[in-house]
């Protein structure tokens, strides 16, 4: 069993949840909807064929240092270069560049079957990815013409320097160092931790984006700036110089995501150049990190894609105990637990990938459409969901992950088995590009009150007239699914209420409650893309119908019809903690 | 940070949640409610003094087949000498064997710190315990005497050998065979896997306890015997003779528990004997399971337990950000959200310890009670949560350590963290003697008819009364909490009714819940005893009144508060995968 990419759901996804179609005229002259199924069929070959088979051997073999650098794992430098002479990297990017100017959205569907199949691998474009993003947002035009060709072309690739020993979650708290020089360079001193893709074999150069600290800069957070630092110096002419002063000392030994390096890197006085303004670094960051968040939700779908239909192919293979009206053991998919336990898997899946394509949709709206109005309030969206796709997608990652071991038994325990490996990569993501207890802070503290509260409540919105199109149809199996939206949705306004007048008048109270508010989103807004997804489906006369009415009638049952008992654990769930942190964990 | 036995909380769950003062006076003249505490702290320091500095470095090197059979890690076997010589073995085996005739719950409390500590280590005696239990029911005089005294001591250990390739939860598809001999002994030939601590180096000797199947036996699970088969010969004076045609031909590699070595055993004409009557395997190794299971639920509360002390741990030494009222960098225990993930770890891991201790005491009261209708409601008790304690605290066990790993952030994701080790190991728990899918289908299958359903129907009345007994107190909180524990008891009584005509009348439908429904009765159940504990805590003036009030507290407002969203779930869940199993499978 090798992963294939579910080209059939993305597509209904894109199209259907997400509303890819309202790019089309828009900014992105390139954009045809008739492009969407020949871009993911192609890109499938590309993950099935090339990127699925190296994902169990690249877990044994993890990257290596040696005194060379970094080693990729056996047969992904050859899988890299037919990544990079398929365009891969620059379907987003703007044609000027050398892009192909494509809507980000499809780059986002792209990565999902990247990470899908192969979750090591396809770190290395999305880090590409930030490093890009960071350039065309904020680099000069030297950096620009130096870097953007080669990194969207894929000849080289990059990477995102945040993290030191003593500044993780607190980035502010970062110490390397960055002395301007006479010709208008920087060099930059100081060790970065957990540094993804930091070396490797698979390109000639390496374009690392660090963030470091002016000798007088301010403290905190606003006292850091951006360099871009090449691993090997650039000449004027293009061509390749002098080998800059930066190496990888380390590799982390992890639980899972093997075949990726994740890199101690030492800066020793490397010549770098400022990106953006002076200590302004912050912002920059967040530009990569914005997209980089939803780049890590996809993550969690395309292990959860990933992790069902391994856990579906063995439940059909595995033949175990007797059934009804089945002769001799049969496979354990008859049991409808195991069908419970897929169909879980499946629904989550979906949701998770509406919210983080919903999410992208947003994203370049917000930079493309028309008019100020289209593009604010899709901004606004896109704000609101990037935690939303970042935490709950990943959330769902590991779970599903983990559901999909229990679905092999005894196999699933095996380091032979994809089940397991998907286990321990998924386990990740949850923790990096900002916690996902930071995404739910950045959600209750700063998503919610932007423009008074306007993307949530557009969200709910939103929400409302899904459930009242599901009414109207008079499908008895609609109307449940739109009663229990209704619910849900009641839920959700609710606990956002609360919620922002605790984030104004009791902050601690609100933090208190940030995960659990998250969470209600995510089940909320997943509920809401798939109860679409049932509308849109009764057209088809294929088995898309069935499958999607199947799984937003699980969700609606499940997932929507907790919601309301959930809003207690945000509003008052804190109470207990809060008032007894002595007696529990010794806090005064 | 190291382990340690959290003997105030075990204490307080053995007497005031599962009661283990009703086991005084009746069969166990040697138990006296003095022992409790002198017995935990002294098994909780061999858990935290020898065994839990093992545990890292057990995982690392792991166990090796060497030549000369499997090797444990090293200091493993002067850890089990210790163990041996300390009399753990026997707490709760027969004294007429040499053991010190306690009740089992007791040895389940020490079993959870064996777990806690180094689980790796746990399953050896966890093994043993089950072999004593089959030989001990069903064991003939001769077998008794060659081995329960040694297995009771811990000079030799004991296994279970179930699984076969073909023959996993469909045990009655097993192969090997036992071929008759004219002196009474059996010639076992087949192979088993998944065969915990098949071999080792720690103990001269290991009992196999073996199912296999006679030359005429009839097919499936009715034609299956056990048989007890030695690695090495025991002769009539009781000295060792010659090896047995038994040995490990492979280990397995698993994503956890290393240190613990999973055996492939090849039986090549081995000498056995049987134990209890032919064909009657199935009921003898229900009493091994039966025990098994519970103490596998143990694994999950020990677990939990370590996730817990590890996370809280590095939560109150890493310091990261800025919080209102601290100077300088905070300890991340400061964060709010951070303090939610340890009381869910807390809350939870209490809550399935009592589910345990409960299951436990009732087991000892269905030997020990004097009067036949005690012990017949302490039966039905037992079996009623045995698959609760199994599953709900195999899966607490999973999702705590996943929640251990994300207070580490990007420490959780690497090997040396013993957060992300715990990940690992946990993963198992759910999996074996019986997946948490088949303890489902155990509950709902068998456990809720068993005279007419009068466990489930006891089990609710207690959870009433408890909650009655919280509102006569007039304390408001405790009367908000008792307001949560009657709305979920309402909602197991109406998921257990729904379930019980279902399995009657629509099996199918019924079995497509059986995993909802198990979750929500560990959810209620669980509550009640945190409820309880919230009650008897009040007469307390140490720091337990706050913490059992909190830890009782969050609960209700989260999972209890939840529980009755989720009798849909269980009721209408199935209802779209059954109906739309073409769709979703390709199953007609």
């Amino acid at each position: 069993m090798s992963y294939r990419a579910p080209v059939e759901d993305m597509a209904f996804a894109l199209r259907q949840l997400a509303g890819i179609g309202r790019l089309s005229g828009d900014h992105y002259e390139a954009f045809d909807d008739d492009l969407i199924d020949p871009i993911l069929e192609e890109a499938g070959k590309l993950a099935s064929d090339v990127l699925a088979p190296l994902n169990q051997s690249g877990d044994e073999q993890g990257a290596q240092l040696t005194g060379d650098g970094v080693v990729a794992p056996h047969g992904f430098a050859e899988a890299y270069r037919q990544f990079a002479e398929g365009g891969w990297m620059g379907l987003a990017a703007p044609v000027e560049w050398g892009g192909q100017g494509l809507p980000r959205t499809l780059s986002n569907a792209v990565l999902e079957m990247l990470h899908g199949s192969n979750m090591s691998f396809g770190l290395c474009p999305m880090l590409s990815a930030g490093a890009i993003e960071a350039l065309l947002a904020h680099g000069g035009d030297a950096e620009k013409k130096k870097y953007l060709p080669k990194l969207i072309s894929g000849e080289w690739t990059g990477t995102m320097n945040l993290t030191e020993p003593q500044a993780g979650s607190d980035v502010g708290a970062l110490k390397t160092k960055a002395v301007p020089q006479e010709d208008g360079s920087y060099r930059i001193s100081g060790q970065k931790i957990y540094i993804t893709w930091g070396d490797h074999d698979m390109t000639d150069n390496i374009i690392h984006l660090v963030l470091a600290r002016l000798p007088d800069a301010p403290e905190g957070s606003r006292g850091i700036s951006l360099f871009v630092v090449p691993k090997v110096l650039v000449n004027e002419d293009g061509s390749l110089g002098e080998r800059n002063s930066v190496q990888c000392i380390g590799l982390e030994k992890k639980i899972g995501i093997h075949a990726s390096p994740t890199c101690v890197m030492e800066y020793d006085g490397a010549t770098g150049w400022l990106v953006g303004e002076e200590n302004k670094g912050l912002a920059c960051m967040f530009t990569m990190m914005n997209a980089a968040r939803l780049n890590v939700g996809l993550e969690g779908v395309g292990v959860s894609e990933a992790a069902y239909q391994t856990a579906y192919a063995y439940a059909n293979e595995r033949k175990q105990g007797k059934v009804d009206g089945v002769d001799g053991p049969a496979p354990i998919l008859h049991h409808a637990d195991i069908r419970r336990t897929l169909t879980t898997m499946r629904a989550h899946t979906m949701a998770a990938r509406a919210i983080c394509y919903a999410c992208g949709v947003a994203a370049d709206l917000s930079d493309a459409a028309e008019d100020e109005a289209t593009r604010e309030a899709a901004r606004l969206r896109e704000e609101l969901l990037t935690p939303i796709a970042k935490a709950w997608s990943t959330d769902t990652g590991v779970e599903m992950a983990s559901l999909g071991v229990q679905i092999h038994g005894g196999m699933g325990f095996m380091n032979e088995t994809l089940a397991a490996q998907l286990y321990r990569d998924a386990r990740i993501a949850p923790i990096y590009e900002g916690t996902n207890g930071i995404q739910a802070i950045d959600l209750v503290g700063r998503k919610l009150s932007m423009s008074g509260g306007r993307a949530m409540d557009e969200m709910i919105e939103e929400v409302r007239e899904t459930a009242r199109a599901a009414r109207e149809t008079n499908d008895p199996q609609l109307g449940q699914i739109a009663d229990r939206l209704v619910a849900s949705a009641d839920a959700l306004r609710e606990a956002t209420d609360w919620m922002k007048a605790a984030m104004r008048d009791e902050r601690e109270k609100g933090l208190s409650g940030a995960t659990a508010y998250l969470e209600l989103a995510g089940d909320v807004i997943g509920g809401h893309f798939l109860t679409k997804g049932a509308l849109s489906a009764r057209a088809d006369n294929s088995s898309l119908r069935g499958r999607m009415t199947a799984l937003a009638g699980f969700f609606a049952e499940t997932s929507l019809a907790e919601a309301p008992g959930r809003v207690s654990g945000i509003t008052r769930g804190g109470d207990s903690f809060l008032a007894e942190s002595e007696a529990l964990f010794g806090l005064s």
